[in-house]
C-alpha cells in the first residue's frame, strides 16, 4: 500500500488539528473562516473512492468542523465542497459565509483575491489569534 | 414534527429518483452532468444538523450519485458542494467536470449561463435522453 503524503500545495497551509481520518488545514483568509479536511488515505481523489467507513468518518468530521467554525466565528451559513480542479488529492473545503462577507452570494472559488490575516483587514483578529481560536473550537467540537 | 416540503425553487427540477434519505433532482444543463440531492428531513440547512445516521446515509448517497454520473457520462472529476446561499433548504450538488467543459477549472456556481439540453448544444443527447441515462445509472449504482 502506498504511504499517504500530503500534496505539497496543501502542505503550505498550517495544520490546525489531526483527527482520526483527516488532517485539518487552516486557510489564512481573513474574509472567511475556512478549513480544509484532507483524509489521510493514499491515492484518493473522489469521495466515492473511500471505503464506506471512511466516508462516514469524513462526513462526521465535516460536521464537527462546521460546528467548530460556527462556535468560533459565528458565520450565518456553512459551505462545504470537494472540487479538486487544481489539486486532485481528495480534500474538502468547509468554511463559513455571512451575508456581509465580500463575496456573498457568490462562491469563494471564483473571482476575488485572498486576504491574509496579517496585516489585519476587516477588524479580524490576526492570523495566530484566529488559528488559536479555531484550534480550541476544533478540539472542543 | 414538521413535515418535509421540497423548496419550490428546487421542486422546479425533475426528480430522477428517490433514495432512502434523499430525493435526487436532475439539473437540465448540457454543460455538466449534474444532480442535486435533497435529504427529506424538515427544517435542516446544514449537514451538521442531520443526525449522525443521516449524515452517513447522505455521504453514501453522494458516493452513489458520483459513481452513477461517472458511469453514465464519464466526467474526469466529480464536484460535490453544499452552499445554500440562495436556497437555504439543505441540498448537495453532485456533478461531473471535465477539462474540456466550458468553465474548467472555475466552479459552476459563478459566472456562466445554464445551457438547457433542448435545443441540443455540445452534441449532448437531449434532455429526456440524458435523464433516462442518468436514471438507469442511479438505479444501478
Amino acid at each position: 500500500m502506498t504511504k499517504f503524503v500530503l500534496d505539497e500545495r496543501l502542505a503550505r497551509r498550517p495544520v490546525a488539528v489531526d483527527w482520526a481520518l483527516s488532517t485539518v488545514l487552516f486557510v489564512d483568509d481573513a474574509r472567511f473562516p475556512w478549513v480544509i479536511l484532507v483524509p489521510r488515505v493514499p491515492d484518493v481523489t473522489e469521495i466515492h473512492e473511500l471505503s464506506a467507513e471512511d466516508q462516514s468518518t469524513l462526513v462526521g468530521e465535516v460536521a464537527r468542523a462546521s460546528r467548530a467554525l460556527k462556535a468560533a466565528f459565528h458565520p450565518e451559513k456553512i459551505n462545504m465542497a470537494a472540487l479538486g480542479h487544481h489539486v486532485s488529492q481528495l480534500h474538502v473545503h468547509v468554511l463559513g459565509r455571512s451575508k456581509s462577507d465580500p463575496l456573498w452570494p457568490d462562491p469563494v472559488w471564483g473571482p476575488g483575491e485572498r486576504v491574509p490575516h496579517n496585516p489585519v483587514p476587516y477588524g479580524d483578529p490576526g492570523f495566530e489569534e484566529a488559528l488559536e481560536l479555531l484550534r480550541a473550537a476544533l478540539e472542543a467540537g
